[in-house]
């Protein structure tokens, strides 16, 4: 398997080809139009610039097209940028298609489908699972390819389910360690708790927040959609409040985005699973492009921390 | 009219017909076991001790029962007590109920909705309009009767329909100020901002939250109110979303409980129309009690200040 | 009349005269030195790059210049730029004159004194309104041309004017509402709370902080002129002290600059009522310049959020 | 088994032995001295008072003394009281010992030494192997007996070698479920983590702070015990510092004790699973006290947030 | 000298004649009055309760007058109390007065007159002295009375004084250390940062803050007596902006009280003389009273901290 | 002696040698490479671009080496920037070295050296005595040339020991002011206090943090060497934990990296004395730069405030 652009390091040469994320016009100090591109692969994404670009290049090279690119990969200002020598638009003959350059989760859709299905099968409280398996069901298609939110962590195709697969894992360790949880309880929130993104975002590609996503946001809109699902499903027991407030509540804090904070065990628990995975799946990536003895960036979502890799290697 | 019991000053007698808000048993340091009552009448609140309280005192004497009572109205720790030297049960004869002792708001409960439906009638957007007047009547006899909350401010009978009025007040003298804004959008926010506490609270007479207002929580139990009234009424339209974002974010920010602050203009200006009329009522009730050239006591939802009444008196 | 430079659309060409406000030399990467322009008239301003720029083009075109400009409206980091074809200084022929450029309050200054008067003139109180108008008279030339800010709200030839009328026309709203609002006490704060702003900052044009500004602040510097005021009217009653209060409390909080939080119920008012028209104006402002569908810039004196125009249009 | 005293309900007669936790002298309103009890079972504690109690009674009821009692369980101020009606020191007769009062962790200590042990004897790597095992060795008999802290979570006999073993369990999933983390690296962090507690702690009955943990802190005298560890040992390899930096960071956040963050995965993570057992921990203990339908008291140590029981069961 | 009531421990008794600094009136759980008298010697206070105490006793024993007092030293809820056994009020025959009973500065006043005035008599710098010498005298004979707090510092009869004189000494050995600070401006904030409090305080005996204290606070009072004094002196110089904003600044923060944060170099280190003289006299007081080996009661004022007192003593 | 890079003035012609500082490389708008050099004298560090550059400059000016340069100060975003008109590579026949480049305390190491000695040598008490004399021996040659910091303050050859010299000064008079306070304890702690910086930072010249500095900290590292220099003297007593208790404290509180806060008053008076010699520092260096009537620049570690320098001067 080829080499992703963003494992090269500053001085190679990289030759391939590559997904126009987007394209911005500019001016150079000299007064020419330039466009600054920003090209992806499944590996990440990088910056080149196109100098002395005329109209017709702003139509060519416009998001979402694929091109061919030889170019040198440069540093600039502390981040790597590639350098164009050659750039051409890929053609039908090239045999390249978008699915190709976005960064996608390491488990096929299917198999995550499989474990969450698998798992709300196990459920034994058949108001919860009854109202999960609905909700799963309506935005089925939706949940298994959008991302878990557009930056920070699990940003890629199937970013959302591959998430909930994860904290499922913890979900049931946790349950076996600790048997007074509510398993059942816990498993619809994990599953139910992130679903409104579905509604929040725009989609797989080039995500963005919907106007009901700045404006409702995706805990809301979930919350509304468990009470819409319990009133068609005929169910009026207490679990469904009890469910809502999971998901109302697993941002932990109103100051981010919980109108109520935790007030069962479940959902404190939940928060702590949400907060774990997400927080892995920031440092792996981070460290993963990090070499030993060195730090990761400063990673925003993760009080602007860097992060140390050892020398020495021990793994589990 | 007679003087309330709050307003009785420290030395006084006083001898009238009180509400038992509540009654708890404690043990002397006799080991004689007494009762802490809390006598209300429309004017306020007092404590009042009943010692050496035999077990039938405890059925005579409790909660939402009317007793006729002879006292002096003394100071305990800064606070003023009733000292009972006479009391007794009211009896059918005594002609009292328990209306007669309950805060009320200062207008009859059906001035007030002809005040909110004379504003629904001039809405000239149907569609707010008409998911407003269904929500209002849904939740009719409630809206005139609960407080609109258990403490802090307008905390009395008739409390919300009484809050909602004032804001319509100010909300007329914004709009005509600043022509710029959505007045059916504002009206619309404001009648309907703290409907949900229909829910939430238990009812007019020794309010408390209820399972759902506690884990749920007004401002997220009316944005679904909203989204079952619109489906209901087969409404599509952008100005759904509005509605429910001003009512998501009425208290203005996460920390206060709002998911998300204010991103429209009209709900920038419902935050601050709830918060005015709210602290108004907070700081008139507690000057009413204050001698001029005194301080109000420290009040806990104005973060902790008191307030000063001055000597001379000037008035709108 | 023309459309003003900042309503241009990137792509657009302009070609009129524009005030330079400020002009900065930097070196190009090519080594040769350029002017950064900053330019404007009344709907704003825009930047503007002139290369290769000689000693005396620095002399030429330096801030509080005119200038003749054809160029092209573009984009750069997300911000509209002017891209200069041509320029030339103004001559007098030209007819043209600083005021022109300045983007000043909707209501011409006579006006706004009238109103300011109109309301001093209503009020009941003799000590407050001598006061008042002792200070209004001292400071008027400066009252009626300051801006309310260097930046964020009201930031125009007669801003603060503007500002005090729009808050007085609030203020009325709010003591007829509230009638035990003292209205005399109200008005004294309203007119004198920013005034102190006339020796914070420097003037109409180019608005900078003076050492005064800086080193003790307009709330200071008033509550001092109050004392000042009163000793010299021979006015020692408890007003002064009360509007001394209002003056030093309006910003509402100590690290939002008042060394008293308010303690009188019209300070209280005071600190809502210039939120409310300050913000009006920020969020106005802002939506002006916004499509429908989409969202102003963020807004970093409102907590940094954005605001949402909605396709659909009521108006009050 | 019998029910212990803090199960009691109001009202109910009490009849056992209890351990006298502390014994404080206070003077009556009526002038007569009376000692305040803190009694203690396995259970919890109760308060009671002793009245007209003379100087004998002082010398006979003080601290870790065992008492028979006959009493009423009442409410005082929301929190229950034991109403003494006879008392008397326990005699050898009576075959009662102090260790049958005190709280203890629900498993035997030799049964938790073996998990610690077995779980060293499974690391790898050998550095960090052998300073985890002579640190446990050289505190064997205190890690076994300290409560992990005076209040909040875990403050019990062997609450610290218990809050050791179920962090290990975590730490056994987190490992399979992520395995890029370095599992000897977690393991010895867990298991020193708070080892330093043993130095903090002045022991397992009626625990206080030391002059060092008072001034020092279990963080920091660890991170010396570490080192001093590393250096007779004769180990000089990176692993030292990374076990350092994951007790020093424990904590989290420099406000919570720790003088730097996390800066390493497995600090990170070792944060995440000493809040998770603390927590669960807190919760278990304050829901087993609540009934169905309930709210828990407050609990201080969880943002003093209060949860709910529900009324349906589910369990794992 | 005699040993104050404040060194007695709990278990002794106590005889001798005390200030009564205040008597509030109480009911019994008997229904009898009581009086909670708060009695004083220059050691500090204790309270005391006189139980079934007539109307009469209320005007004998009422705050300002003098008693001798036969009683035991016990301790309630963690604090000293002092069970009256004989009280009466004093007579003529008696030779005390209330100056006896008032804590003092450990200085007389005169010496610090003296201390002050050298310091003033250094200046060379004519605008600073002359305002300094003109604003001292004006408030001569409160500025040697005062006491520097109500509270936390200073807190007794010439404490004002008292801490400025420390604050010189301070500011002395800064400037020869520092030779870049301007000594006399340094002075001079430092003799008038806290002389407003002769006007936000009542005076030396039963202090508390006055409306214009309260509303306007001694910082904004003592602005405006230096623009004033500078008026009548006619000094019109950049020295007076920046004495006023030594004055306004010395809080530090808008959250502690002052408009501006510190923008000279002087300012800031007059904040911090400040803070380093109030905490000495803090923590020094405190230790006075703790045993080696023990800690001080938590002090408010210091962050809630506790401080130790090591066995082991060296000295300056 | 000739006046440094950093005070020429924009327009300024500059010819000397200066050292390289950090060398990168970048790539123009043009496609060619460049330079960015930051050179350095000791009066500070300036930016200058070095065009056009090939792979062999990129070797000869690389960090460390020593320039000639002879170039125009310009000035670039409000920084100035060298325009370099000629630059060459220093020869053996110009004799220049590295120290001759770099910033230095205004006081030889010999002197500082001394003065620290002259303190230990007053020490009365001999177990804090000898432990501060082995640890200054121990790391005597880093002590007297490493910075007190990479940045803000004394970031400068033998700035660790020049911050400790001025903070003795002022420990010095502290102690004659306040004698209640322990001189010895105070001495070793503000030698001490700082003295883990010579393992936290790499060295006097490109200063950077180690791996042990990044996650251990300075702080830590010094609580543990001297717990060890206790035990290698072997000296039990009580000052060793209130020596590692005053290290420990000294940043003050969590939030800014102390695990404890203080708790002795001689902690509470070293985290002061450390603060006002850092500040005076950060102060003394800004307004050197500045001119009378003028601001500095905002300075970061000073809460982002700027400072303004007086037009009229009076000196101590």
């Amino acid at each position: 398997m080829k080499k992703g652009v963003t494992f090269c390091e500053v001085g190679e040469q990289f030759s391939d080809f590559l997904l126009i994320k987007s394209s911005t016009r500019g001016t150079a100090s000299n007064g020419k139009p330039f466009l600054t591109l920003m090209l992806q692969d499944q590996s990440g994404e990088i910056e080149a610039k196109l100098w002395d670009a005329g109209p017709e290049d702003e139509t060519t090279y416009k998001a979402e097209n694929i091109v061919k690119v030889l170019g040198d990969v440069q540093s600039y200002r502390g981040r790597q940028q590639l350098k164009i020598k050659k750039i051409r638009p890929s053609t039908d003959t090239d045999s390249v298609s978008i699915a190709d350059f976005l960064e996608t989760a390491p488990q096929p859709k299917e198999e995550l489908m499989d474990e969450i299905n698998s798992c709300i099968f196990e459920m034994k409280n058949s108001n919860l699972q009854r109202v999960t398996r609905h909700l799963v069901k309506k935005h089925q298609v939706a949940f298994l390819e959008y991302p878990a939110a557009t930056k920070n962590h699990h940003e890629f195709v199937s970013g959302l389910a591959y998430h909930v697969v994860y904290m499922l894992k913890l979900a049931k360790s946790m349950c076996s360690i600790y048997p007074s949880l509510d398993a059942d309880l816990l498993y619809a929130g994990v599953i139910l708790h992130d679903l409104g993104k579905t509604t929040e975002l725009s989609g797989p590609i080039s995500t963005q927040y919907t106007v009901e996503g700045n404006l409702i946001g995706h805990i809301s809109l979930m919350v509304t959609e468990i009470a819409d699902a319990a009133k068609e499903l005929d169910i009026h027991t207490e679990e469904m409040t009890m469910l809502q407030h999971l998901v109302l509540s697993h941002h932990g804090k109103g100051e981010w985005g919980s109108p109520k904070p935790p007030m069962l065990k479940e959902a404190e628990i939940l928060h702590y699973l949400d907060n774990i995975d997400a927080k892995m799946n920031m440092m792996d990536r981070a460290l993963e492009r990090t070499k030993p003895g060195d730090y990761t960036e400063r990673i925003f979502a993760l009080d602007n921390r860097k992060f140390y890799k050892p020398f020495y290697q021990n793994q589990s």
